[in-house]
């Protein structure tokens, strides 16, 4: 099969690889969408996201959806045919993270495209019979892989605790931020403001849920009283400001990885009895993801920008550099 | 002023009554309009709710709107003018209950239309100024008024814990089955399964965010594997058949005020670790109400099917024999 | 190896099997203790519990503890020798309740000595690894066995909230009552009530944390405005009971297994926005167990009222007919 | 009346001022002890804590206890005689912090000896009649008035979710480190790690619930993989120190008032997804505090260190510099 390897920063490369073998309990999934996340961005020009190091030839992508074409041992072989959008995470079944509802914070997880785990930009891949979601047929194949950056916006808005009546702020109006706008106003939010820098950014992300977008370096944000903000910029001003900006006994949220520290209005925190938190991927995310896809309620499809084929990933992942993209799709199959 | 006096079972009399003087903290308010609720007709026909007892003449009427014509000390002149909601509620503020959030559940509570409390079938009604919610223009009277029954659902609606992509059942597609209908679509709940036995009721309930409407005498509902439960029937068929029908470690609310003891499948809710919860009125909601009224997630207009003046407030109170029927209101000024 | 089998109702036959081999992830367990649970009692004496029917012969017994003597593929071999706690549960991992941290609630548990998966009451038995869980020396054969017990009166705790200060009415003084009992006074509970017509039982259940006990047949509880009330009894009359003495907002968690359906006092429940609920099982409660005996904030071993070797299983499983009788324990080796 | 006042920075006369008259609502207690705490000796030597500035004479002291000697309209006369411990904070009702139940974060509180409130270091004070906790005969005057930073510790583990078999790392050894231990250890914490750099203090705090205390200065406190981390220090090492020692969604409070901000691993807060929260003083606090000190499972007395007059007060406010002192009180009567 074929395989877009990142084999050096900067460089991917065409490989042939074997099909793999589906093992117990897992399927094997003939890939149709991939789509590009930042953090496949900062492998492929970097090299590494924190931590995690690129130390051997590593396939990016783990946003992705297809077909079961296989199953291993255990897994009804009436799932042959299914279309899927896949969780790309292994969690050990039996570790405390796990066993308690946490299984994103299990630390012996697999997870695609993170040193040494393959991704998705490649044309099969396997994953554990339960991670492999049955869509319906309304659902596109893009919209099922983009299940995981929608996924990551739901743990996020869970965690906020953002309900009918809500006021928001959201920092960032990436596509990240652009997710969480839609599952705001999805779940009930009435008010939805998003802070970006980025003009054409601020104007798109008002199609998407927001009911208002500000310049955050058009002067300060000041103290909006807002029920939640969640971060999706990575930003420690934005962050910052977007602490001052919460009501007493309201929620903080941090989506955006950033820098391994970050000076926070702490007294604020205290002052406001302020619960901060952050999502680290999520868990029991995809049935309500592709409920939400399915009635309606999010619009997935309409974030896609672009649109490549596996052999030019590369370009896929550069594709964030043209003014006025959201999220590039690698099509597979 | 005039009042309308329920002076016995059946029988409601036009009286003239002395304009109340709001004390200190409080507002006096013009009324403009007042919805009616089955307790108000059941204690127009019956003379009681329950323990509560009509021994005395008693305005009904506790969904109310209108505008701030005076204030008692303490509070803004400035509000004169403002056309409210009231909350129709006097929680003591020093109890155990009130100090804890909890306010609905004060044991000290004065409540409009609620023996002895007079309620708002009248011109003027005073009330806490805090209990006099501002509302936009572009909520209408009607819809001031009914943000009581709609803060009854979002009260139900929270306790549920109904969100995003939730599956929820409800019994019962009166004014509050079709209140909470229209909530649960609001939280993002993408399925909203409504049942009861009237077919036009179900009809009509459709075109309030059900995705679904069942009649339960068709057969059994089965174990739909619901998130949630919402019994808005009082029917103890309807609550049985509604808590057999959520998945483990679901929800269960009842809202229908009905006989002092049902039996229930307990064995159900032990198995399945079922939360099951009831709601008595609200508390912190009307924020909520006016901002999903206002951002047009939920519409309380549509569901007025009869007005009348307060002259012919014993029609109103009566209307809900009208088939077709959802929800009366009493037109004040 | 001897198993002590239940070939009928009331019949304990004394059997030669073959040692289990470990599977994949295994661990082989050398059996220390077992206590002998009501359940355990009822299906001797009855065959069946609810609708789990016995209908072949079957080793009951699921409170247990051991010696690691073998491993199965993949586990760690260093085990070997390791004292455990049995948690007698294997539920299948891949289930939206076990992913959702719901273990106990997956449809495909299996379950010791629930028919047709066989128990304890015999000198091996093989159970996942990560469900043997280790024990310290400072805590006995019998205490490491009674975590099960323990874990369901921690289970109910949690689920009722009880906290430093808590307010609790506890009904039955039986081996489950006792054990919530001690926890409620662990978790720094002020008042703790137990209620038992039995009065060898009350005394005693004041040794185990009650600060008070009472005779539910010398007249009404009445409304005692407690934060949480446990029944440990299954009595349809402490039920109700006991949800009338709980306070506004307050918890109502059913333990004792009785009756498919139970008449409740829903009005009280609605009026005063009580939280009622169950519990199956446990889930997550072995860590605390341990430190809780551990640390001797609860006393296990003062429990146990009567031991008796394998070959008099059959007595064991009678011995809560003798007076006093609290705890009843098979010691297999 | 006798009335101990800053007048400035580092100066405390005896003035002679009226009695004050208790207005509708209130209680006059007649003062019997007042606690010293912090905030006390920092306004005595600075003059002001965070933005919070003495800008006029200013009577200190918010922990007291006493005698109702007088009512207010509104209150019952049979509450004269009854001895009380202040909850010295006065909310407005009508806040929407007040009524959701967070009555501590109203932006309208006054509070005892934060400008321009005066506190208690006098004969009589004032305060709203639900705010004047009974208590019974077996807590003294001393540990009445302490009821106030137990209701600070109260607030915080209640926020760290600590229960029982929890893990908990506190940083500070001085007197709310001392009360949170305790606490921890009622709330059936089997694991109770305190750091402090001060010998004498780490010594003295096993007395008071630790199960370890350690010496941060020492070297790397590491990964703990504790359940919560409560901050009582205030100072940013052992907050960062701290949050590293907590495990996957545990949770973090802070307590002690610091800098305005604070650099924090955001990364590990993300990567675990803790709950990072503070607290400002309390609510609903009382009643817990005055039960754990009736069951005697926290001893306040043994706290306190020194004792001083009314006519010694700057020594009290001074006797912090002591070494070994943990708690000081004013006698007043």
């Amino acid at each position: 099969m074929r395989a877009a390897v990142l084999v050096e920063p900067g460089t991917i490369a065409m490989q042939e690889r074997p099909v793999p073998t589906p093992q117990a309990g897992d399927v094997l999934v003939r890939v149709a969408s991939v789509g590009v996340c930042g953090s496949d961005t900062h492998y492929y020009r970097h090299g590494r996201v924190g931590s995690f190091v690129v130390e051997s030839p590593l396939v990016l992508g783990h946003e992705a959806s297809g077909t079961i074409v296989g199953v291993g041992d255990g897994v009804d072989p009436a799932r042959i045919g299914q279309r899927v959008s896949i969780e790309p995470q292994r969690p050990d079944p039996d570790t405390v993270e796990t066993r308690s509802g946490h299984y994103n914070l299990c630390p012996h997880m697999q997870f695609y495209a993170t040193p040494p785990i393959d991704g998705a930009f490649c044309d099969y891949v396997t994953i554990g019979a339960a991670f492999a979601h049955a869509v319906p047929d309304t659902v596109s194949d893009d919209a099922a892989a983009l299940c995981e950056p929608l996924s990551v916006g739901i743990a996020a808005v869970r965690k906020a605790e953002v309900t009918g009546g809500s006021r928001v702020l959201i920092a960032g109006a990436g596509p990240i931020g652009v997710v969480i706008s839609q599952i705001c106003s999805a779940y009930g939010a009435t008010e939805i403001v998003v802070s970006d820098p980025d003009e054409a950014r601020r104007r798109q992300v008002l199609g998407f849920g927001a009911t208002a977008a500000l310049d955050p370096t058009a002067g300060p944000i000041g103290d909006l009283g807002v029920d939640a903000f969640i971060d999706a910029s990575g930003a420690p001003s934005a962050v910052t400001a977007g602490i001052r900006a919460v009501r007493p006994a309201g929620t903080v949220v941090l989506v955006g990885s950033g820098a391994e520290t970050m000076e926070l209005p702490t007294q604020v925190i205290q002052n406001r009895e302020l619960m901060l938190t952050g999502v680290f991927r999520y868990a029991n995310t995809w049935p309500t993801a592709i409920a939400l896809i399915e009635s309606k309620r999010v619009d997935l499809d309409a974030m896609v920008t672009a649109r490549f084929p596996l052999e030019r990933a590369a370009e896929a992942l550069d594709a964030d550099r043209t003014p006025g993209s959201v999220k590039a799709v690698v099509t597979v199959s």
